[in-house]
């Protein structure tokens, strides 16, 4: 904290850090309550509702579409947690619109567990295209939302850290871009193959999880340098 | 946080701001937890209940009076966040009223879901008026919550940070009074025209974001000063 | 934070703080929760149920036993949250025993949503005294919980903080000896006056809301001293 | 803080400390929630389904299998919460793959109260089996994910705190390889005697809150020692 000069570090740090940090804690919060609400999309079949002669086991089997909507939502809230925490690493200051766009960005977030219930439900169903189209949809808006952020945020620097690197900040913009293009593939594929809309969902989670490539993954840079700060 | 006389000025700011700091962290977590529950509204069409010539976009088409509640509600509870933390700023200390009317105020909004379901269930109904003036009621009393809260907390500066701004605290009352005149309003406008009762509290949520004016607006000046000094 | 001396009193005293702040955080969190999840107990009257010459706002009215206990249970969760922190003043150390009534209490808390939604849907019916019955008899649980968590980690001040006050650790030992024998009453109440009962909760919450008397409350002085040592 | 040399043991401590905080954070609001979200597979039985001559009270105790479904998942996932609070005293790094292998252990966690229900649904049903078949075996997943987040961290040393203690970290190793080979006894018994099952669950519970001996015992030194330096 104190280097050899004598000179307090940490005390500006931290002081240019305060005014994110009830946003970021608040927003993960809300991450980890959307998160944990999926599973009330899980419905236990009613007892009384099971024919004589058919196996809950296979009643839950045929429920198939419930767990891969589970699994593929969860995983990609995970994702856009640690991506929010990253973007924030770089974020010091906010204002007014900033507020504003990272509020959208947490109702885009919270209503996941809405479009989550219609694949679930009518994965089997004729209207299945329209739920996965509603689902990968969903995706696509907050992606876009993200890029808003970002792209407000890091507009010729406006809420940055001081010295932040313009090659990372670069970075994750190009980076960003692919989001709403990607699940606009996700979105259309609904139209043909509905398992296929949502399997590219669940690969996007995985590709936004690895953002970059090296010994050790350039995510895993930013998420654990809460200063954001590239002392070397 | 020491300055150059070796006074260290942290440390009896934050020893104030102690009383304060666990209502705080804990009416965070209440205004987290029900911006998130919102989604709960939202209720999926039952895959069976669907006609056979009804496309499921067309069924979800028709929910939108659930879109319109649920983006006014969520606008309207993080706005009442934003407000919450910018009183205190500069409330340091607190007393027995004073967390009893603060448990008051996180009961109405803990409540919103509620309101928020019925307008969602009623806006097409011929009881739309009844669902309307529920739900900008309950926005009438949470203001007046927040009026007698402030007004509790500011009389004679009873438990305000020591060298507050009297006339932002005055600003601040002067703004509150609004609430629950501009809210009634809306309820009036319940008996009238539905939709532009709800269109109002979600106009309110964007005027009560932004309470001040200028260069960088007052209400992030509060928010991003987490100390209430305004130390120039 | 350091005395004239020069000795840093701070340290070690959040040193011995540091065993308790992670349960407390997460009870907090519990009790947040718990507290907002009450809404749910809430039911919104079908649309398709209302018959053609019933007004909504009559529905809603004959629900008031819903928002009876919502009220009551909503304060009477916030005034053991506040209680348990209340505790935690003067506890500084844990054991595996400690840790495990902790979790029984949190236990009670988490379920208060399902006696709240008893007594919500029965007040009307023949059945009302069984739904109330179960209702103050969840509190009479809790209410013993607190008392076997606080006697075992005040008994011979075995977790309590060092410097201690015995006088107002027997004068907890003394209120809290009330909880289960007036939850009790409301439980007797319950057979014979359902509304009584859950009147007599409702005040309940009231009494230990004001733990002491004199010109500040007692329960104010332990709430907004976190650090539980009676420094004079 | 500071030692008799004036070194500054604390600062470089916490700074190592941060990599897997926020991991931390988020994990325990994870688990807050979830086990907050039990409560909602205790459904009120519906006044109207309330057959003319039957007590509610009766059709309460008829509900024995959704209490002790609650109690059981509570206790897990309470006792869960405390052992990844102690696997995260001796980690100190993260990288890509445990973040991963966290997420899917936070899934599993949010997974419980879908199982809890089935459990609560069918144990008076002749496919009793079939759901205490899915509860345990949900939590021999669990266990296995406990397990593979664990010998990931701890193979080498990899991501522990630089002065482990092998012992300690053998220990654990050792207790935890008994979990899933615990929770598939468990399993095994579900095809025989439900009851037996998800009492083997509960004693479990048990098992894994005492993990050592001793007059003190393990766990909670490991708990209390939030900085996992053994000190001595």
């Amino acid at each position: 904290m104190v280097d050899s000069a004598g000179r307090n570090w940490h005390a500006p740090m931290s002081e240019e850090a305060k005014e994110t940090g009830r946003i970021e804690a608040f927003s993960d919060g809300v991450f980890a309550i959307a998160i944990t609400l999926l599973v009330l999309d899980m419905k236990v079949p009613g007892a009384k509702d099971l024919p004589q002669d058919v196996r809950l086991i296979s009643v839950l089997g045929r429920q198939w579409p419930t767990y891969l909507a589970y699994v593929t939502s969860f995983l990609t809230i995970l994702i856009m947690c640690v991506n929010h925490h990253r973007l924030f690493q770089h974020i010091r200051r906010t204002d007014q619109v900033f507020l504003m766009l990272n509020g959208l960005l947490l109702m885009g977030v919270t209503v996941v567990p809405f479009p989550t219930g219609l694949v679930a439900e009518y994965l089997h169903h004729r209207e299945a295209r329209a739920a996965a189209g509603v689902y990968s949809g969903c995706f696509v808006v907050i992606a876009i939302f993200f890029n808003v952020l970002w792209r407000y945020a890091s507009h010729r620097g406006r809420l940055l850290v001081k010295n932040h690197n313009p090659d990372i900040v670069a970075g994750i913009t190009r980076q960003y871009r692919f989001g709403p293009v990607m699940y606009a593939v996700a979105f259309r594929a609904s139209f043909i193959r509905v398992t296929a809309s949502v399997g590219i969902c669940l690969g996007l989670a995985r590709f936004f999880a690895v953002p970059g490539s090296g010994r050790r993954s350039r995510m895993l840079e930013w998420f654990t340098q809460p200063t954001g700060l590239n002392v070397t």
